[in-house]
């Protein structure tokens, strides 16, 4: 089904552009924060706590642009707006739950690495 | 095994500053080139097309500090520097692995959202 001629090691490939979306740290909490359901763009922002609203608004505009989740106004008074993964988005959240679960699993090691190489004599 | 207090979500936790380095367009590419074995800095620059020598160097580096590869230099003449994956490293292969793919594999549908995000009505 995957044309093989798509690889994101070469410069030129449209792969690539696709994974500089996704390879980012905010798009990864995102689609974790969304994968319980819809949320408004105040929860979004809670929930991707420090993230900020520019940050916010535009990863969300490049994320529905390519696809990956939906935004729907509601006509309400006031509007209410929700942010909601695509199908598309939702094949993606394994792949980026799992990158967040390593960092959690791991950061302890990354930790003590970080330790021992600020430490090392050329270091200094 | 993982403490549960760790949470990439919030803002000052230590494994949101892993998340950072991994959920990283450059650093997936590294990691996916390193697949094979180790690679000297000329080759590695050679398969992740397009990088420039500075993201190169300070991604290795950073990488590095996370224990997620090792920097050998062989007393040769000229000197011969390799770049190898860790053991904790290897960890990573997997998920990161999987974002690449994911990113061949879907590039079609994306670039199908794209078109028609930029043809909607509310976009001209």
């Amino acid at each position: 089904m995957t044309n093989p001629a798509w690889d994101v090691l070469v410069a030129t490939c449209p792969s690539r552009t696709s994974l500089a979306k996704i390879a980012n740290k905010w798009t990864a909490m995102i689609v974790i924060a969304l994968n319980d359901g819809p949320l408004r763009f105040g929860a979004l922002r809670e929930t991707v706590d420090g993230i900020s609203g520019k940050v916010l608004t535009e990863t969300l505009r490049d994320l529905e642009r390519d696809g990956i989740l939906t935004r729907t106004m509601y006509n309400e008074m006031p509007p209410r707006v929700e942010y909601e993964l695509t199908a598309l988005g939702q094949t993606l959240q394994g792949p980026l739950a799992a990158l967040g679960r390593w960092a959690e699993e791991h950061i302890e090691l990354v930790l003590r690495a970080r330790e021992d190489y600020d430490q090392r004599p050329d270091r200094s």
